[in-house]
């Protein structure tokens, strides 16, 4: 069966702040070596198991240039644009819509525009193996991942390791960002995995599941469906989009609907959460620093230094995280990357929206 | 008697960098809340008792237009340029040979220009009472500061309790910068100030111990003064100095002459050594904070922050300086500050004269 994709590269993220801007996510960043940016690396990984005209991006309209300059080989109707963000649900549900009028069925990989992977060819097999699940009946398959360790910022998925499909288990149950000790229980059991948002399935299995567990999307989305190409097609698009029901297709579907399998992968996986991550991708020198740009360090040790044109002095620095950037700069202890989104609220408050 | 003075404004120092540079040092900084330069304090600081017009700047040519626009109402004539850096001696030998072509006499104040004093007015005072010594016979006084701590970046001068000259004691010796546990001792037996740079003595007084004690010096001097006024002032000048022994007046006069005084002070002295005395000198915010410019702080405790129109964002910073300049940032803990020279010593190697 033809085999097809969803990036999802709507988000906002802040925690790159202040390289990551309102008008400049994440997902539009290099922050690997290769200067390639994330969504480029997540299309190019793909590549070899689904072809450029099947990659299907949702994002904001604000994004569309973004989009267009940074994967120039794209066709222009596979970007498609929320008119308002309404969480994973309804933009998966846009893509299908898309995606069923090009092909009766087809095989539909969802995948987040702003993570890592390591080993690549692990990754692929993985999504091959999970295609022959999903291609099965109407099975849902989401990716997890072996967890290296006790987690507590990622959701777990709870399989049963008697009940296989292929290569892939039957999901008891989906469970919320756990406690430190929780996570380790998890840990402990061998039956929990991460769960990385990462999901396969048939256009078909997907659109009738949100068909029975979303009907009031689903309406939306058939209006939004019968619309495309025609005049209409934008106004029907904002119209049926800003009534739909903010929801995560965790929740909307994943959670309630029978048949959801789960194949675990262990391919070098990094969601990049913050500057921290940065420290794990990029090559650090003898001095433990990961070092970008203009920059000088003197008795300085572990620290991310992302510099620019404008020379950084770094002295006798420990666990840092310093970025600069045109208009501002970060200077920020390690262990306090979650209080950048602080900053941020600040900037809100004070209206400064030209750093935001 | 007339007073004049002297203010030596040839420093190069490096410990502002990035704010100083070598087109811009520290005596020609604003460091303090009332964004007066340290030289215009210094100019400020004893109006009361000397006249403008009898005020002389010693500089690096370099400096000659700083001097001018820092100090617009000085007298042309009154800025002195020496060619090239010879240490305190010959500076101090300069300024006396031109005021001696004004003067018959005159009690001469030598001071540095890059000081800070709290209580000006008991400066003043100290002042006063050291030109009183000043006038009397040859004495050459120097000001002695009352150490409130065991400091070990300074040299100490000994001075004998039982002999006093008005509110000044005979010098016994000076002593060079001390360890810790020397400085200790010194401050147990209360015979011991630190020796601030400044003094005060009678052009015929200083003239006539730098003719027997530094003869070859005092030669240069008498051409240079001969040729003030003429066509070849400036060739004399450059001549003469380059010629001269690089001396400090400490070391040429002060520990050889005879007729030595201190008189101690206690009137808030900083000698603005690094960036950690913006800490002492500036306002300090609840979060114990020393903070200008577009400045963001989250979480940060006991930090100097000196932005600029860039939006600098601390986050979860403790004992930090981050100094912000239009082309480099200074980001060093506080206990690094003496690291701040290794920058500049990279920069020089690598031939980054722009930084400099």
């Amino acid at each position: 069966m033809k085999k097809t994709a969803l990036i999802m590269a709507g988000g906002r993220g802040e925690r790159f702040w202040p390289r990551s801007r309102r008008n400049l996510p994440k997902q539009f960043l290099s922050l690997t070596d290769d200067g390639k940016t994330m969504i480029q690396l997540t299309v190019e990984r793909i590549l070899p198991i689904v072809d450029l005209e099947d990659i299907y991006i949702a994002t904001n309209k604000d994004y569309r240039n973004l989009v267009k300059e940074q994967l120039p080989g794209l066709p222009d109707e596979n970007i498609l644009c929320e008119p308002v963000g309404r969480n994973t649900a309804p933009c998966i549900g846009l893509g299908a819509v898309h995606i069923s009028r090009k092909y009766e069925d087809a095989v539909m990989y969802v995948l987040p525009s702003d993570h890592l992977i390591k080993f690549n060819n692990m990754f692929l097999t993985v999504l091959k193996d999970a295609a022959e699940v999903a291609e099965k009946g109407d099975n849902l398959v989401t990716i997890g991942i072996t967890p290296d360790y006790p987690e507590t910022g990622y959701g777990y998925i709870k399989f049963r390791p008697d009940v296989m499909e292929g290569r892939s288990y039957e999901v008891e149950r989906f469970v919320e960002k756990p406690n430190l000790e929780v996570a380790k229980e998890y840990l402990a059991t061998e039956q929990y995995l991460w769960n990385s948002g990462m999901f396969t399935w048939k256009i078909s299995s997907i659109l009738d599941r949100i068909r029975t567990l979303m009907p009031d999307t689903y309406a939306g989305l058939r209006k939004i469906r019968d619309a495309i190409g025609t005049p209409e097609e934008d106004s029907v698009l904002e119209k049926e989009f800003f009534a739909m029901e903010s929801q995560s297709v965790d929740y909307g579907i994943m959670e309630k609907a029978q048949h959801i399998y789960t194949i675990p992968g262990a391919f070098g996986w990094d969601d990049v959460g913050s500057w921290l991550a940065v420290g794990r991708i990029k090559k650090t020198n003898e001095a433990g620093n990961v070092v970008d740009g203009n920059v000088i360090t003197v008795n300085t040790h572990d620290c991310i230094v992302q510099g620019q044109k404008k020379l950084i002095a770094a002295v006798g620095l420990e666990n840092m995280i310093i970025v600069d950037t045109e208009d501002a700069t970060l200077i920020c202890a390690k262990d306090s990357a979650g209080d950048i989104k602080k900053v941020l609220e600040n900037l809100k408050i004070c209206h400064r929206d030209e750093y935001i």
